[in-house]
């Protein structure tokens, strides 16, 4: 059996491991355009910031770890053309691999800006290790930077910046920060702490051009021009299909690869995983795209599993999210009252403020939780938190709670763990579910 | 209505705020023969530690606020009797107070040590502020210490005194620490960090005598004898039951009053809650008590609300636990490998060692999870952690999912928050969970 996969970040990987797993004898292999696989792209902010010692501390695995594992990675290997109908991938240069199965793993490109002065050289894009390892030198050197829109990665690297100690303009056009996922009020927190961190926050701000000539020099935006010596831009993650879309693999309304629950796309002997594909939200039932890695490489790995001969499902997507947002952690569930409000789902809220550890304890951190739930039922559909600890693991407890059912009910009378030094007497998920009890009552 | 709540701990400050919230205009009168209440007596060891500032700075409330809520808190005041079917209370001084509600809230008394020597001055339990406030005072001029059983009090004061600069020697009887709770394996990091902190471990070695002249001087052990400055003892935590025993108040099998869910004694107009009481583990059906403040607190609520009319009820109990030990987090739910045996509760087990952030994020823990299933099911019914974060909101979660039914296979594809600085590509968690899924194929 030769199985292919196309694309070398965690989903491909992910697939070419488990394919292996589940079929010894298969041939897998993996194609990149890329230098290197298994390195952690996730990590090159905090490179930049200096938070980790070195970019090459990113990197996973050495080649020869896969070499052992009878993994067959072409590097800087560009495909040309998936011919799904012959069961063939056409490479740059025209060399031809048949396969009995494959595994589309293309990732993601950030949507173009659609600005002028978005073909300028020095506007830098997070995404490979090469590049970053060039872009990092230039920080060296500058001193203004600009960061252009304010997704989950815009946020990860105003705070990279501002503590390499540039002075950072931090620049987008919504009312607060990260406003398609998180509500203002568990944001507001983080943007008093940006400006602790001498960021300048340009909201309602809409970027007009990148200014410069052949190299970026400015960013041009509704409020004036703010000259630059880098510029980040964190435009949206949208899917690289094109070479799907050529072949006929049937795309969805975000863009992805439309696939089933064992990650096969409805044409025979072609599954998919990872950005590159859409799946539905298990709440809205929308389908969405764009996750994190650890949802590309568990998609991955039933994509790879499955064209090994497998017969593994993948979980349906609750989407536990979180990360440090200047000196706050950030995170939640599904999602939150601005986009349940835009989506038209009905929901009762309940919020609630607490500590991380006993109040007299040191590091003890506010806590802030809200909880969203199903009218009805009171079963949880979503949840947004902002403090200074255990951010990430609150949000996968809620996400399973979103998945099982759990209700306000439940969470408000939960046993926690009371330990001065890593716990308070309330658990702020309990408070918040209290409330929740209270408001409906009142 | 008259409410007299005999316990100003957390069960009973618990137990009068909630029936002051149902019955506003109900007269509530505490009674404790301490001289404050609404402190934290599980900061102490913290105290003494130095990792927080002060004694001082465990009281909660001031005693205006009580005043204020209109709660008659009645301190130094002891109770010599309870006459359940008069539905009085005789104060020592011979005054008698009538009531229409009682909650026993006595909490608990240390087991006595049952050696010689244990009537010498100078031997240390933890429990009342001000005596902890005039064991500061010794500790400054103390060099050496013995902690005396290794039980989780007995591992913040070890780590405490450690930490505050003190010899330490920790003795216990069993051949690993927190021996009843706890599996070897989870224990065994800790042993090595106390090494490191040079704080002696004595185990396998029985306390056979308390040694000194009207005041303690040494410990007489299986190994020898311990000079020591102080001897702090951690012997287990009883029930206070003399009061509610002499009432005739139904006593279970491990010395608690006898509650239902609503924490109703069978006795009428009489409620128990917290240390005093004891309730069915959920998972064994076996009567416990001991737990921890939060569950007294959240049992007093109960009782208090429900004896001022309410209709609540106290939910089962996991036991979701957690602490900081030496330089490690331990927690975990219900109970281990060692226990589990013990009990004869067959199980399947899943082990997973995993990280708390990123590999190269520094502050990246190891952290060791293990998960107990119900063999036909898969369902959780058990689980233990070491780590270095986020131990405590796991223990929650898992706490949640035995409750919930979650199973092995649930866990082994949760979907987990991936960021570098706050949480790994893979849960440790779900490492165990799919470390169980193998064991069970194999």
């Amino acid at each position: 059996m030769r199985i292919v996969v196309v694309g070398g970040g965690a989903a491909g990987m992910g697939a070419a491991g488990a394919a292996k797993q589940v079929a010894p004898d298969a041939q897998v292999t993996v194609l990149t355009e890329f230098e290197d696989v298994a390195y952690s792209p996730c990590g090159i902010p905090y490179a930049h910031g200096r938070e980790i010692p070195s970019l090459e501390s990113l990197i996973l695995q050495e080649k020869e770890f896969y070499e052992q594992a009878g993994i067959d990675i072409r590097y800087q290997t560009r495909v040309t053309r998936l011919d799904i109908r012959r069961r063939e991938v056409t490479l740059e240069g025209g060399e031809v691999l048949p396969y009995d199965r494959l595994v589309v793993a293309t990732g993601f490109d950030y949507a173009p800006p659609g600005i002028p002065g978005s073909d300028l050289t020095g506007l830098y894009y997070v995404k490979n290790l090469r590049r970053a390892m060039e872009f990092d030198k230039v920080l060296d050197t500058a001193r203004v930077a600009v960061v252009v829109y304010a997704t989950l990665l815009g946020l990860e690297m105003a705070t990279a910046l501002a503590q390499r100690g540039l002075e950072v303009h931090f620049v987008d056009p919504h009312p607060w920060l990260l406003a398609d996922v998180a509500d203002p009020d568990i944001m507001q927190p983080v943007e008093k702490s940006f400006e602790e961190l001498e960021v300048k926050l340009h909201l309602r701000t809409t970027v007009d051009a990148f200014v410069g000539d052949g190299k970026v020099r400015a960013v041009r935006t509704s409020a004036g021009e703010l000259p630059a010596d880098v510029v980040v831009v964190c435009t949206p993650k949208r899917p690289n299909n094109r070479l799907a879309s050529d072949a006929g693999l049937q795309i969805g309304s975000t863009g992805g690869i439309v696939v089933d629950e064992g990650m096969a796309t409805p044409a025979e002997g072609a599954f998919a995983a990872g950005d590159c594909a859409e799946l539905p939200h298990s709440v809205t039932k929308i389908p969405i795209q764009g996750l994190s890695g650890s949802h590309a490489y568990a998609q991955g790995k039933v994509a790879g599993a499955n064209a090994a001969g497998g017969d593994r499902t993948y979980q349906p997507v609750y989407v536990p999210w979180g990360l440090v947002a200047a000196k706050w952690m950030i995170g939640g569930v599904s999602f939150g009252e601005t986009l349940a409000t835009a989506l038209g789902i009905p929901y009762v809220l309940g919020v609630g403020e607490g500590i991380s550890r006993a109040r007299y304890y040191p590091g003890a951190a506010k806590t802030r939780v809200k909880l969203l739930a199903e009218p009805r039922t009171l079963k949880l559909i979503g949840a947004q938190m902002v403090g200074g600890e255990g951010i990430k693991e609150r949000a996968d407890f809620l996400g399973m709670a979103v998945k099982r059912g759990v209700t306000l009910t439940d969470l408000a009378w939960m046993e926690n763990v009371y330990s001065p030094a890593i716990g308070a007497l309330n658990e702020p998920i309990a408070l918040a579910a209290q409330n929740g009890l209270t408001r409906l009552k009142g």
